[in-house]
């Protein structure tokens, strides 16, 4: 029996072809060998989770079929829409988006998940959040459009408009950014989940639910919290200050694996700055404050800004209110998660750990039970 | 970095004072220390729940205050009951359970796990159940009743009459003999997605996807059918030889942890005989001569009956339809997994393991990308 590892730092739990997070050298492949800092300016999410699914980026023809594809995917059906319907239009986005999910994913048998339903449900993440966010504003729910492409069309039934070319291609290249990254926890809860031999919508349900976790999804909505609290540049060393000597956690810095500052975080702290210049100019002299307090608290800690820390900078400049953060995230991030499960059903074999007892020996004692 | 692991096994996740598999003695210890054996025939639901939430068995008065604080909870809000109006009778009573508790447990903000949540959820899954069947069957749903018992309850929303003191008894042994069982994939899976800080529903809702899977919850369900097959103890020597020169897997043997008889399989077996007398010959003989096989075939594997062979036996003889084997197992596992989250809450650390890239290294090539 191996030792305990709290929180499996350094366990192997899984050998994958989806995507590569090289820590050490500060490396994000995606599937086929391709770094994310030579697919981001250039690639759209459709043709991303294309590279995810299928392990080569599309041709035209290819690319237009998923299009064709996901176009009426996007749909809400009559379970998901009651389901939707039903609820409180104050609830937590990603709380709708998980109820909302798993009655459109819902089926009469269990059936192995299959490449055609990862599509459908990719296609239809936008829906719920866009639907969610229009109940939650008390307005008429947007249907989707046929002619727009992933981001564009999420941002139609955001707003009801056309949305300009920046933020749709701001938005693009987030969704492409965060669309798989390893063995994360939502994503290994998916294939935890895939290797009782469930079904997808099962997986991906379940990936919502750990994705919401301030630890892991919830972060950028955490970073955009403390960015706001901060309020300007010239208040970043007088409030982060202040934070340090109350014990206070800053948002947006460190990981488990990267040991260098995270690619991402790179090329969204670049499109920050035409983004959003003004949260730009708040951000980064925070950055600079908050990686002088870590570093003199802990020199041993790499303690890199996270991709969290500069997303939240973007998303704000894409118009994307902070409420929507996490369910943006799971937005992406489903192409990935449905990718995991495809690759794991090759070789599925029951993830099921071990524990340590750390409760009383059993002895023949007398069970107090209430009398009935 | 450590070897890879296939399906984690022997590498500890957690350390867990809930309950421990103890396979190599082939003993199932409840928290406090207590045997299964020693349980099973004594414990209600009930108390087992405020067990495994607690530590220790409650008194009366304790008894009392956690049945009163259950009754309310087993109704349906709003939210709950319009996703479950909304989905197609016919749907998978899992899928109807995994969106409906969804619904159930929805908030306005992310909260933090709490004793009062899992009361709460433990409550409704019953009343989630008894009225995804009533659906199913076409038959308006039953109101819950505050002065039955968990079990009681159950079969009376099912049926909408008096359960039978036996009937009600061998739900009982159920639910508590499948309550809690260490660190299986759904408990698992509940733990993972705490670490990120997810909220309780999050976590109740991703285990009852990890339960689904035939390898796992919907195992029950698998030897009922194969029992159905089989159809007699006469006809079993034929149809698992036929079986086996198709190499068809016999359901309800083997188990990851267990290299003896499993404890719960023994108390089954025995409850199975007035339980179900006819099933029981026929599973008897069955499970003689499929043993024999898998001895001869795997002398070197423990072949050993286990818990989802002899429990499709005795919820035949409780009169449940197998469709809601798998629900009813969620039902009685539901206390164990809110039991580990609350455990986990005490020392926090998100789940996130390595993995091994197997993927092509990445190169400076040209991105084949449609032109657009």
């Amino acid at each position: 029996m191996a030792e305990f590892s709290p929180g499996l730092e350094g366990v192997v739990a899984a050998e994958t072809a989806v995507s590569e997070v090289d820590g050490a050298k500060g490396r994000l492949i995606y599937r086929g060998g391709y770094l994310i800092e030579d697919l981001a300016p250039v690639a759209s999410y459709e043709e991303v989770a294309y590279l995810l699914w299928h392990g080569e980026l599309p041709t035209k023809t290819q690319l237009d079929a998923l299009r064709h594809q996901m176009a009426p995917a996007r749909h809400l059906n009559d379970a998901a829409r009651g389901a939707l319907e039903a609820g409180d239009p104050a609830t937590n986005p990603m709380d709708i988006l998980r109820t909302v999910a798993s009655a459109q994913g819902s089926t009469k048998t269990l059936t192995k998940p299959t490449l055609e339903e990862a599509i459908a449900l990719t296609s239809v993440f936008p829906t719920i959040v866009a639907a969610a966010f229009r109940r939650s504003q008390r307005k008429d729910i947007v249907e989707p459009r046929d002619d727009l492409g992933h981001a564009a069309n999420l941002l139609w039934m955001m707003d009801g408009k056309e949305p300009s070319a920046d933020r749709t291609r701001w938005l693009e290249s987030y969704l492409v950014l965060l669309a798989d990254h390893g063995l994360n926890a939502s994503t290994f809860t998916a294939r935890v989940i895939a290797s009782t031999g469930s079904d997808l919508t099962s997986c991906v349900v379940g990936a919502i639910g750990a994705l919401k976790g301030p630890a892991h999804g919830g972060a950028t909505f955490a970073v955009r919290t403390m960015l706001d609290k901060i309020g300007s540049a010239d208040n970043a060393e007088r409030w982060l200050t202040d934070a340090h000597v109350r014990k206070e956690r800053f948002s947006g810095f460190g990981h488990r694996v990267y040991r260098t500052y995270d690619p991402r975080a790179t090329i969204f702290r670049e499109m920050a700055k035409t983004a959003a210049p003004e949260l730009h100019r708040t951000a980064a002299r925070t950055e600079e404050v908050a990686l002088q307090i870590l570093h003199e608290a802990h020199p041993e800690r790499p303690n890199a800004t996270n991709v969290d820390y500069w997303a939240a900078v973007v998303l704000t400049g894409a118009d994307i209110p902070k409420e929507l953060f996490t369910c943006l995230f799971a937005t992406s991030r489903v192409s990935g998660w449905t990718a995991h499960v495809l690759e794991a059903l090759q070789d599925l074999r029951i993830i099921r750990p071990a524990s340590v007892w750390i409760g009383p020996e059993p002895g023949k004692k007398p069970l107090p039970l209430a009398k009935r």
